[in-house]
């Protein structure tokens, strides 16, 4: 089978042709016939991420057919076209992952080869209504998106949401299912041609978050938002503050702009707000997104579509973070 | 009547003679047997509160015995016991109070006072499980720690709950509280007596917050808390994300130490932790935590009992927060 492999830091990843895999018990091997990109995979390779242990296969999402069961493994499972749950190890409690959860793609070998073996837990059938690229596309961004909307948001039909920095996979799925459950969504770029693509995916409106005032400015034009999805931090958390709604939440599911430069306490509490965490979900959390896909029809957002080795290319794509949606690897 | 009056920014309250107190439609007269001191009217008589206007009649927290009813009251109140919930117009949304918000003793006259005219909705069958003094200590207090500890903590009787700052009124009502439904509960505070003092009303044990690393000996000999109920903030807030449990709540009703010096957001997100504010509750609060307080036969915790003309040698007190529980004001 072949690979993408990290073999040393801050390198490229490396096509390495590798021994096909068998499973141990418990464990399927997946012939993968797409896989796709997180901005995790990006902070890997560029160094930035904890636990970094080369040679390791990068790929947390990943679909395809399963090849082979091992012990203890209902054979039924042969030949189904499935998708594959990243979250590994949760535990037991629906508040928080345990300390053996990770995710595939690092320490174990993840989805951008062939073949990837992982626990039959892992496996989910792939929803009929996506393609291969698109079932690729929902794993880690859809799960993280639904926790943090639905478990940790408790996203309703009659809140208004604001959703900061859209085009991202996560962003752009929290979006999709927002204005699914019939949410009222806005959002922010820095970009206009971000804002008009979230429009036609169900946004009423966005705003350029480099515009000083532009809090203010939202909440005069659209009202204050119930809950704000963010994955930012950084100097505009404080904003984000006074924008929300008294008794609003706020859900980080990241902070790429760094830590906030102070938080005002008097508005957190007089105004009784939730500064909530989030991370990648629970084995629920993702069998609920894909529920949600599926009831709702969701067409996730795919920006574009590169061979397995062309990986290298897709990566670097990232770096500036041009894209609207997910980059997926075709790989058989 | 007569009435402890703030007359002017920073200046101690006078003892004034009024007129006896008329009902408007909706609003009851009660005569007052008890009031209690909140910090609140510590930070009014100080000058660091918003919205000081002089004259006004301080005092949060009363019981008495309802005198007089105006329009559309129903007659049966005349005669009764009564406490009085200090939260008027909260309004309709349990998780937040309304714009028309405020608590009795400014703007409205309150009850540092022989009379208190209140809206009928603010009155509560006094609980025949506590004393008069007692009853006066629970209304603020209780429901702060009330909402704090349920409506945004979601206490449970498995929970490891840590309340920092023990010996304020809210404090020690969410001890005593989180106590009687059977959680772990730890306290911290720079007086050994108060900790003794907090062990001896159900806490396990106390740590001094000024001793550097007492959060990681707290996660040592005892293992994180899964709730924390601060009211401080300031430098130490950072400390209180580093010791909650993954998972964990951190419950603010104040900011006494100012604001955080910085968030780690990392943490945030990660531990999938829940910064939560929140201020004196709701109808639904107050009435619950008067049911808890008769359920579990709590007795509320009274530092010290003043006569109606001492107020200001008990406000006074306030100021290097020496006590432990409540001051009580005699009034009749």
């Amino acid at each position: 089978m072949k690979a993408m492999t990290l073999v040393g830091k801050k390198l490229p990843l490396e096509l390495q042709q590798r021994e096909d895999l068998t499973p141990d018990a418990g464990q399927v091997v997946v012939r993968l016939s797409t896989a796709a990109l997180n901005r995790r995979d990006y902070w890997i390779t560029v160094g930035l991420y904890p636990g970094i242990k080369p040679p390791v296969v990068l790929g947390s999402d990943g679909a395809g057919v399963v090849l082979a069961c091992g012990d203890g493994v209902d054979r039924g499972w042969e030949g189904q076209d499935v998708i594959l749950n990243p979250g590994i190890g949760w535990g037991n409690d629906p508040a928080v992952q345990s300390e053996q959860f990770h995710i595939l793609g690092l320490p174990e070998d993840g989805t951008f080869a062939s073949e990837v073996v992982v626990p039959v837990e892992q496996l989910h059938r792939k929803p009929e209504c996506l393609t291969w690229e698109e079932s690729a596309a929902i794993p880690l961004a859809g799960t993280t998106a639904y926790r943090a909307l639905f478990a940790q948001g408790n996203a309703k039909p009659d809140d208004r949401i604001l959703i900061t920095g859209i085009g991202g996979g996560v962003a752009t799925f929290a979006l999709q299912f927002a204005t699914a459950i019939g949410a009222e969504v806005w959002v922010t770029s820095s970009s206009t041609a971000k804002i008009d693509r979230a429009i036609s995916l169900g946004a009423k409106g966005g705003f350029d978050y480099r515009e000083e005032g532009w809090e203010k400015r939202f909440v005069a034009k659209v009202g204050a938002p119930d809950l704000i999805i963010d994955s930012a931090g950084g100097p505009g958390y404080g904003g984000l503050m006074g924008l929300a709604a008294p008794g609003g939440r706020i859900i980080n599911y990241g902070a790429t702009a760094g830590a906030p430069e102070s938080i005002d306490m008097f508005k957190l509490f007089w105004k009784q707000l939730r500064l909530q965490g989030s991370t990648m979900g629970s084995p629920d959390d993702f069998s609920g997104m894909v529920d949600l896909v599926e009831k709702y029809q969701i067409k996730p957002v795919i920006d574009a579509v590169y061979s397995l080795e062309d990986t290298n290319r897709a990566i670097d794509q990232m770096r500036s973070s041009p894209q609207f949606g997910k980059y997926v690897l075709k790989i058989a």
